[in-house]
Formats: C-alpha cells, structure tokens, sequence
C-alpha cells in the first residue's frame, strides 16, 4: 500500500539510490499491449540526460522487463522491471554518514525508521522516481492508442518566467546559478490533451485530487494547481465562470477553461491543466550549518553529483504520473455500467 | 473505495445535497474514546453559520449517531451518522431541471453517470462535506488527547489579503461583492500543531500528498501548497533550505520552517504549514449565457441560497480534512515496529 | 477497510444488534439502475422469517434508503440505507452483563475492544448481516440483466443429509433438536449460474478465494469449498480431471464439473458449486459451566431469542455473498482492455 | 491490487513459470531486522526438493535481493527480491502450443487475456508461489519474536490418512500413485502456535477469512476449513462448544478447542487450527481427450517434469501464507488505540 499508486493500473515502486537496483511492478495493465521499448528508452533518456548543466552520474539506465511480457508484448500479468545501479560512488557519501543534510529527507528517514541509508538519499534520491517513468510511458502508449497525450513545459526558473523556456536557455540560467554555487527553484506547467469527459470521482477522488496527490509524490514539489489555480483566490464569478456554448451541431462546448478541464472532480472534455512548483534542489555547493546525529553543531558542505534545479529533467516525471492518473480513471469509468 | 478517504481511521460518506440525508461512516476510530458531542455541534455551527453574507439556507444539523456508540463511547465498530435534509426546496431548482450551471459539475455529472440529479448540486454541493467535519471533529478530540491540533485563517479574499481577516471584516468584504450580484474567491492558511515526527511515507503517499488529495476532495479547491509553496519556485536553495541547529540539550532543532514541517514526504516535527486557494462559488447573481440539455443557447439566472464565497464556512472542513489526515498516518505508523 | 467488502461494486455495513440501526453504504453501483424494492423486502423476509422453528424477533426490517437513489432509480452515488432495531430486549441480555457466553464472540469481542457492549451480541449477531442481504438483492438484480443468478440448498443438518431439504423437513428436525434444548450445525451448497467465462484474478484475488473470504464472513461458518472440495483430497487426477470436448459447433465444452467452474482462480464457463459449512449456534438452552469477567467459574443458562440452527435464515445470506462476489470480478474484468 | 496480498504486510509478487524471473515487493516490513538469510534459503529447500517423488526441475532457486536491505538489515523500504528462472525447458511445452490442458488454466487464462503464454503454465505454475515462501520465511521470523509459529502436517493422501505421514511414507505412496501414470490429492492440517488474542476484524475481515482467501491462493486447493471444519455441520451445540474456565489465577482459559481458536472473527488464545484439501495435479502422464484452440478435438499426453501431489512440497508455502496473514494482522491491531 505505501508504496503503491493507482486503483486499477497500479505501480509499485522498490529501490534505493545506492542500493542493488530501482525497479517496479505494474499491475493491471491489460494483456496484449505490443510495448514500444524505444519509447520507454527515450523517455529514460529524458529524465537522465538534461543538458549540460545537470548531474554528473552516468547511468545506462538500462531497462530489465522480468515478467508479463513475452515477445514484447504484455501477458496481463504483472509487469516487473529494474535498473541496476551500476554507477553509485557511496564513498561519495562517507562524510554524510553522521550528518543531517539541510532540507534533505536524512532526518525525517531517521526518526521515521530508527536506521540510517546515508548512501545517496536511499528512497528519497530523485532516482527513484525512474521506474515512475517506465510505468509512465507505458501508460502513455495506451493513451495515445485514444488520442490522450500530456504535454509539459518550463514556465518559471527562480526568478525568471516565461510562457515556455527552451533548452538552452534553461543550460544557461542553470549554469549561472550552478557558478554561484547555489541552487534554484523552478515551476513546471503540464496539459492533459483530449481527456474524456466524465472520468474522476466526485468527492474523494476527485480528478484533481489523484493528479495532485501524484504530483506531491514528486521529490521538491512545494505546490500544485490546476486551472486558474491560486489566481482563483484573487478573482470574482463573473470572471472565472467558464460559461457552456452551443457547438452549431446540437452539441455543447466550453467558451473558456478557467477551470481547468474539471467541474466538481470530473473532466469535462477541455483539456485539463494543471501547474507543478519545485523548491530548489537542497543540495547546495556552499558551507551549511548542521548538526550531526549525536545533535553537535557542525559545517557541512555537500560534494558528489547534485543537479542544480529539478528541470529539465523532472518533465518526463510529471508527464508520467499525469498519464498513470488518467489512464487509471479511464480504465476505473469503465466499471460503472449495468450490463 | 470511491466514496473513501483514509487508510486506518477511515470516512465513507454518503449522501445528495436534496436526498433523504448526507452521513457516513467512520470506520477503524479505537474503542474506548469518550465522545465529545457538544464539540461536533460547535463544529457543525461553524460550518452552517458563517455569518450575515452567507446562505439562508436553516438546517438544524442535528447529528444522528446510529451505531459504534454506545452511553457516549466508541465500541471500536463503525461509526454510522446521518443528518436529515430538513430544508430542501428542490422547486428553487426546478427551473434548472434542463439547464447546465456554468462552472457547476451539473455537466460533468450528467456526462458520467447519464443521469440527472439536478436538485441542488447532488453530491457537488458543499452540504456533502458535512460529515467530514463530524468525522474530522473525532479525528480532532483524539490528536487533542496527544496535543496535536490544526488552526486556519482566511488570508485572502480576492484582491484584499490579510495575515488574518475578523469574520466582521470578511462580512463587509462579502456583502459588498454580494451587492455587485457577484462572487469571489479566497486562499486559506492553515497548521496543524505539534505533529509528531517521523509519519508520512517516502514516496507514494508522502504527508504533502495525502493532505493535498484531502484538501482538493473540498468543493471550489484549485490551489494547494505547503511550506514555501508556490514560492519556493522562485527562491534559491540557500534561502531556502532549513538548517539544523542543536537545541541545547542534546537534541536537534530546526532554525526555520521553508519546509511546512515536511522532508521526503515525512514530518520533522515543526508545524506543518500549507495553504489552499479557492475559486469565486460559480453560483452568480447575474444573467449568464450557457446551454440547455438540447444543446441550445439559452439565458441563465440562478435563484436558490447560495453563498458570496467559500470563507468563513469552509474553515471547518479544511480543518477535518487536516486533522483526518494526520491522525491516519499517527496510526498507520504504530504499524511498523519488529515486536 | 474493516468493514468492507468488494473492490468496485463494494459494500460497507454498520451498526451492533442493539444499537439504533444496521445499515449499509453501497458504493460502485452503477446509475441508472431502477432498483426493485420489492425483490430486496422479499430476500429479507426469506432472512427474518425460518419458519416456525426459528427466532421470534419481531422486526419488521424496513430498509430506509437515506440516499444515492432518485425516484427509484441509481444515481451513480453511495446507496446508504438502514434498518431500524425496533425490538430490542436488551434486559435479556443483563444477566449476561458480567458472563462470557461459551462459543461467543463476548470474550475476543472484550479482548479486541477493551470494551463490553453485552447487548445482544455486538456485531458477532446474525442481524449484523441483514445489510448484506440488502446490498446482495441489488447485486442479484444486476446479475440478472445478465442472465446470472445464484441459488441454494440446504443438504445437511446435523446427522442428516440430503441433496435438498424441503421447509417442513428443515422444521421438523430443528423443532426435535430445539426440544433437547440443543441447537444444530448444518451445510449449505449454492451454485452461481451461467457465470461469465474469465472472470477472477490468477493469484491472490482467485474467484474461489474472494468466494471462501466472503462465505467466512457469515457466522458460524467453518468451512468453504468449490467443485470436489475435501472430497479431491480422497481422489486420483485421472477420476477428477474435468476433459475438454468439441461442443460440434467449434466451441469448446467441458464434459465434467468436478473443478466447481473455476480452473487457475478463472471461471471457466461451468457453473460455479461451493459448499458451506456451518457449526451449531452456541446458545444452546442448558445449563453450561463459564467464567464471569472477574474470572470466576459460573454457571450460565441462556435466556432470549435464539435460532436452533442457522439454516433456513442464512440462505439468503449465502446467496447475497456470492452475488456481490461475481458481480464485483465481473466489474473489474472490464478495466482489462487497452482501448 | 490483483497481484497482491495483506494490508500492511503486503507482497506483492510477479512472474511467470517460464518468463525472466519470479519474484515479489514486500511493502510494510518494519525496519531494523537482521534478516536470517539461511532460513531463507532452507524455507526454499523445502519448497523444491520435495524428496524423491518430485518434480525434477532443478532450479537453484538463488534468491537476489534488489532493495530495502542493508548490510542485511531491513531498512523500511520496500523489499524487493527475484529469483531467476534458469531451467526453463520451454521446449517441453511445445507441444501444448495449441493444446488446452484437462484441468488445468491453460483454457481460462486464454479466454481472461486472449492471450496465450503456454510455456509452462504462465502464473498459473506452481512455481509462482516460491516468492511467497520467502516473504512466508521473512513474516515467520518476525513473528518468532514474539513467540508465535506456524507448523504443518501431511494428514491425508488420496484414501490414506494419518495424525502425521513422514517423508519416507508419502514418498512411497507417491511413486506407487506414479507408477500407474496418476496424480493423487491431499489434505494438509496447520496450527499457528501462540497467537496473540484479540486479532482479527469481526464482520468482512475476519481472521478466518483472510486465511481462506490465502490458503485459496495456493493451485490446487478445493477446501479450507477451520476447527472441528466440515464436521461441526453434524454436530450439537452441547457438543461443539468450548467452555470457558478459570485458570485459577483469576485468568480465563478455553476447556476445548472445537473452534479453532477464532470466535467472531477474532482470535482468543487458544491455537488456531485448520485444514486445507488439494486437488489431484491435473498432468497426469496418461492419455486424455482435450480440444485444441481451433475447438477440435485431440488426445494429450502431459509429457514435462511434474510432481504426483502437491505433498510435501506445499507445506512451507501453506506455512508461509498462514504467517503472512497472522503477522499482517498483529500489525493491524496495533492501530487500534486512541493515544
């Protein structure tokens, strides 16, 4: 259950940063699914490799499939999958073991569970939400198989905003922050494309709700929003409302999409749109105050690889728990009819 | 599973804003807990009075408690409760029987099920968060018996934001936009006090995830972080982090809180601080276009009670939904121990 | 979680034997059902009149639905109903205030709860399952849109068997045991009919486990089987093998039925056969020795109403356990398609 | 949700008999136990080398551990582990490529996944059980420390039965079975020793009926039952009743046995014993009539290694999802306290 997400096309996430491997089980995925292991390979490679200003840990990456595919294509039985972890410099560690890094998870880990994995952040490591991304473009492979696509983009990086940053401007600010030895916050904006209607639940489980509640499960995210989002507090009905237009062929259309795609946790067919902030990454390059586990006061200035900020490479992540929350409601709407 | 939040100390709710009764069921709450029923009346009184510029609608509220009690004291078995529907007047809907609400989920429900509830909202209207706040009003009596407690301020109402607004000062904002036939969104803080440390899951369902997946299950929610929220996007990490210090006395402290309370999705023992931002109640008092069940444009003008904006009557349930939350995973914790 | 059953189409109950109400939450059923109310008052009478030698409570067991259904008809919400407990003596039961009934669920009720709710039984009453009849009636209903449905027979009563047992026969041998001041154990067997092929999950939700799991939640049963049963422990796999035949038609038939319908936790096509078996209701009208709650040996001779066997009353109860089982794998194999 | 068992000590397993690996994701372990790793390993002895009756397939069976452990100490996190399939003669099967196997899930795995992965059986293999010999042996040592265990005995092959076959009496009633080209059933009897009073949940959880539920996961079986089982269904209440007793240190103690430890669902001290009762294994090395996937009908001569009886090897696995059940249900009931 704790680390289990989805009802019907669930993930079932295993793994520490340095430990054997990180992997996962996806249940539920129908049988017969021909799986594109490019796709997977290149959405991998999206969460690996971000650019010149991104950590230095070289991983292959590479994908095992141990069951519920044969001949590529999906049994219906649960689908487990792992990545070695060929590539963990723990000594990298060494100097961490009797330290709690600043705003790292170190301290919560330790009350939580009384033993300490010092090596590379064990479950809290960004690493670990790679298996999210392989359940991710699986999900996103059925979805495109009924024309529902997720899309992200970089909208804000500390303090500079824009509709959508391009790569290399993002390598630049990133580079530039990195020199100053710092780190930076960033918010991500993502659309769900061409989302039935009807799918959500209406008060527990709402559309939103799972969406955000992936979203959170996301390492630094700080806040989620979806349709005007936080800008909704500052407005009045009468600018907000999306009002229903006749389409011209007796069907009905939405004039705008203030809310987002979702009236009372449902998808009303609008493509839902949703907004992700991430803090910056805590893993400074200059000297911290701390305590150690024996609650001595003492400096610490983090080494080994540390990204500077969680873009670019968290936009196939946030693409992949949108397509597994929809995917889910997808298959969940199907139940609800009598015969 | 749809109509459910909770994993131990769980609330299946049930129940139509025009029906016979909203209620639920609260399952897993220990036996042996001393019910303080003069409590979830104040709360229940705070949640159906918000003051002059809020809805006429006078239900009495009273709260049936129809099993897991017995002479005032749990029995550790379910705990069932309804309120009767006392004040319906389904005929103020009776214009609205073929009309879609802009911005209401009359759409998205009909779409889902293919039926038609139209009586007041159906399980859309805020009525149907009653009963968490009766389940959040136990939830609250036994964090009390472990000094855990949650508070919450409105800090914004459209333009106007205050480090706390009075309810007289809420009252003149509200009937002010009222006078305009217009509603208004509004952005709640809140905290839950002196968490215990070390509870919330590393991944899946990190604290920030299920208080977020809690607080979007409320009506009008586009907006929630914790911490720096939103914020943090725009900070760097050196401001950022929260660095530990020695308390003195052998122990560790915290010398800020950017974090709400949180790292890794689990509690380090500060205050856990988060905010959620709501949208202006889509029921405006003036003329709006949309369609009808045919599809065709039509007019629209909405009767009926309806409130100016979710503050103050929401507070409550912000609070319930908190104070579930958090009891959940004090008991989900106690769980994991060898002997 | 604790007190419900099903994934999709799931049922949670409420209420103690001689609280204000049992009752039930019905969620996942679909909309747009027009709920036959009559067929649901029939299965109760079947479970509260057994004819003449059973229990003479009262009760005129009129379910109140208090939502989630609209001039008779789903509306795709949580079904929340209940039955009153109008006849209560609860002084019959105050000379059992400080006496653990042997064979009774007073003692671990006590041990679990650290509290006594002596009144009849708590939840360990067979009214406690009156829900069930509730919630299975509508499942029933569904069922048979499908052309499913789900029979039984009582074919042992104590010493006696019989492939079916008529009333009167039943009658007279209860009223033959109840004159000895004893009660009687028995065995029901059910079939499900025309079941869909493929419906069940391969490992750990097996049709046959979800089947004995539900079986076992009915009092006083201790033993499940399908198909053979124990009977195939005694057997040669050459004499139990069930053989595949061409139907003539280029379908494929089964010749035997000794699997009970289901091969791998799968049905397959054939009826579905179990077999429950149930001990003797352990408030036998002689004098037995016991301990009070102080730990002393006592005496106890059990006054009130009490059943000689659970037969007839139960068979409604089989049966609404087995319908709200296949109806349930029924709704979820639907989720298993990609597009 | 399919592929998984228990609620806080879950496991979750996949793979197929012929697929890369077997293996399973423990989720709920406690962190800090020195996992004895040779226990392990003799838990998985027993589960393959079932003595000179047995199967022929030679696995290794090397258990990796791929996270959640550190320096052999869990660490909280989930625990995952594989074992490779390294004797896969697929080749075996070639010759069923087409062919459905009498009895077997051949047939009902093809019309569930339309799908057709024949190598061996696919989840349907006996083998597909061994990750729950392992989280079996790794809940077994938890629960050693507080002094509860599970033991089990072989008490019926085909129409022989015993208090207790030894190894030497069952291997020569097998080869004898074997000689004539037969498979024969069994009846396996357990006991869980000392478990804690107060386990279990009265109504839809009952103690009983999760071990049903995961005793019904293991292939092969047709029957479970609890305590004196089918025969209570002859007997009188004066004579299946337990009687409570002073232990003369003003505690309570049981005089008998007949209920098998559980009352309501709950258990009360004494040991809880029960039976299971498996079927013949369908291959039996004789020709049968089967159709084959164009619907025509064929002989089929079961070549492949296979065991006559699911004795002795089973053993442990009935073992292992009885200390499964048990040790998830301790850790429930820790829950259930209001401070």
């Amino acid at each position: 259950m704790f680390n289990t997400i989805g009802h019907i096309f669930s993930l079932t996430t295993f793994g520490e940063s340095h430990g054997a491997a990180v992997g996962g089980v996806i249940d539920g995925c129908p049988a017969g699914l021909d799986i594109d292991f490019e796709f997977i390979k290149s959405e991998l490679r999206r969460r690996s490799c971000g650019g010149k200003a991104t950590s230095s840990r070289k991983e292959s990456d590479e994908v095992e499939f141990l069951s519920g595919v044969a001949d590529g294509v999906t049994l219906g039985t649960p689908i487990a999958f792992m990545v070695r972890n060929t590539d963990c410099k723990s000594s990298d560690y060494d100097t961490l073991k009797n330290i709690f890094r600043p705003s790292h998870a170190d301290y919560t880990y330790f009350v939580k569970y009384g033993v300490r994995d010092y090596r590379g952040g064990g479950r809290a490591s960004g690493r670990i939400l790679l298996p999210c991304v392989v359940a991710g473009a699986i999900a996103k492979q059925i979805l495109a198989l009924s024309g529902v696509s997720v899309s992200t983009n970089v909208t804000r990086i500390g303090e500079r905003c824009s509709q959508c940053f391009s790569l290399s401007e993002i390598e630049e600010i990133l580079l530039d922050v990195g020199a100053a030895g710092d780190t930076v916050g960033a918010e991500v904006s993502g659309v769900i494309h061409n989302v039935p209607q009807g799918i959500g639940e209406p008060v527990f489980h709402k559309f939103q709700a799972e969406l955000a509640s992936a979203m959170f499960s996301i390492n630094a995210v700080k806040g989620f929003e979806y349709g005007e989002g936080f800008r909704a507090a500052s407005m009045r009905g009468t600018e907000c409302n999306d009002v229903f237009i006749s389409n011209g062929d007796g069907g009905i259309d939405i004039a705008t999409n203030h809310s987002g795609g979702i009236q009372g946790g449902i998808t009303n067919g609008k493509d839902v749109t949703f907004k992700v902030a991430f803090k910056p990454i805590p893993s400074v390059m200059t000297e911290q105050d701390t305590v150690n586990t024996s609650g001595e006061s003492v400096k610490i200035k983090i080494g080994g690889r540390h990204d500077i900020c969680v873009v670019p490479r968290v936009l196939p992540i946030v693409e992949a728990m949108a397509a597994m929350v929809t995917l889910d409601f997808i298959m969940l709407k199907r139940t609800n009819r009598i015969v």
